[in-house]
């Protein structure tokens, strides 16, 4: 089976108390078992998660990161690697300051599942169809030059797909094969928005219907403090 | 524009000396700008990079991975996270027993970058058309729960896109946006390959062709020694 990765285009610039839900099914048809995933941002925005700042002076905003942290993992330069409330370790707690109006820092939102729950809600209630829902956003890896798009918050879509225990096509037991696809699935949405052409939604059509259940990034996704093996 | 991520379905086991490129294009009709995407597990059979091992003795098995090794980072239990000599930081040095006859170990190819533009020449040979080629693995994150596949090396593809300096919607410079899409390409193939179901290779089409240029994964996503925050 075939996955199609749809951007959804003229999505108009989200305010305060926007339905995101509104804005999306008012641009693209969507199907049963699509998976919409939504940039942080936009969902940010909708939710009011805004803070001035003055960006001339980076002391202000280096506050509201730690306002943001739980902790301070390491810092070089004007960047700070904190771990957020919500257990996610990522460059300055996600405090962002692109595509937002001068004087403005967005902050992610405060249960990013509880967002994605309450657009895929709204979707169904308006559309009547039964989607999944990924709240993306661009982190850094320790290991690894570049950027990706990754799950902050998911509804009526699996978050990691456990294949422990299954058959390889060999017939031997996979050892360890605990799928994040809902890192994937962000990823594969990131392809064709483009950081800079301001698409905030795609649309992820085709993916295994067994993964369309209930799920959690922060009970599936978050390493707890000290799980890890480098904080 | 979107993007379509089409299963290959129906290639053989591969076996030491096959040529993937021929088994690829006997079974997809391939477009210029085309990313064929590989796994691993396929491409270091084809090379013969596979080892005996007592499975039933964990230690023959960890002398592997000390052997495949330039440092061991972390240990827990069976699992060595080791830096690899690509550079590559991951479990047990990428060394792997699944899906695979019992009483070998696959290894990581030598050079990734070399077997995917050996892939990428193969099929324009066969084929006639320009594609770019990505080999992917199954690797962890250090602060994410699940694995996702990642981009091990790219030929006619571009690893790392700096969209740095350019314009957001706002005309705002962004700031930091080096965005990994061979990851990204990687693990949108996963998507349709399934860990369980043997399908080795994925094609994803509609990628931006302004990122197929000739790329690199040792020089634009591997993180050289000492500048990551953690080793």
């Amino acid at each position: 089976m075939s996955l199609t990765v749809i951007p959804v285009e003229g999505i108009p610039e989200i305010e305060p108390g926007d339905e995101i839900a509104a804005e999306i099914v008012a641009r693209v048809e969507l199907r049963d078992g699509d998976v919409v995933v939504v940039t942080q941002k936009v969902v940010s925005k909708a939710e009011g998660r805004m803070v001035a700042v003055d960006t001339d002076d980076p002391s202000t905003v280096k506050a509201v990161v730690r306002q943001e942290s739980v902790r301070i993992l390491r810092q070089r330069g004007e960047l700070l690697l904190t771990e957020t409330r919500h257990g996610f370790v990522c460059a300055n707690a996600g405090v962002d300051l692109s595509n937002v109006e001068k004087g403005w820092a967005v902050l992610l939102p405060v249960d990013p599942d509880r967002s994605a729950r309450r657009i895929r809600d709204g979707i169904r209630a308006r559309a009547g169809v039964e989607v999944g829902v990924v709240v993306s956003d661009t982190f850094g890896r320790t290991w690894r030059r570049g950027l990706t798009d990754v799950a902050i918050g998911v509804a009526g879509v699996a978050a990691v797909v456990d294949l422990r225990g299954t058959l390889d096509a060999r017939g031997r037991e996979l050892a360890v094969t605990e799928v994040c696809v809902a890192d994937e699935i962000a990823g594969a949405a990131e392809l064709v928005m483009g950081k800079a052409s301001a698409v905030p939604v795609a649309v992820v059509r085709g993916v295994d219907p067994a993964w369309l259940r209930e799920g959690s990034v922060r009970e599936e996704i978050v390493r707890p403090y000290g799980e890890d093996l480098f904080r």
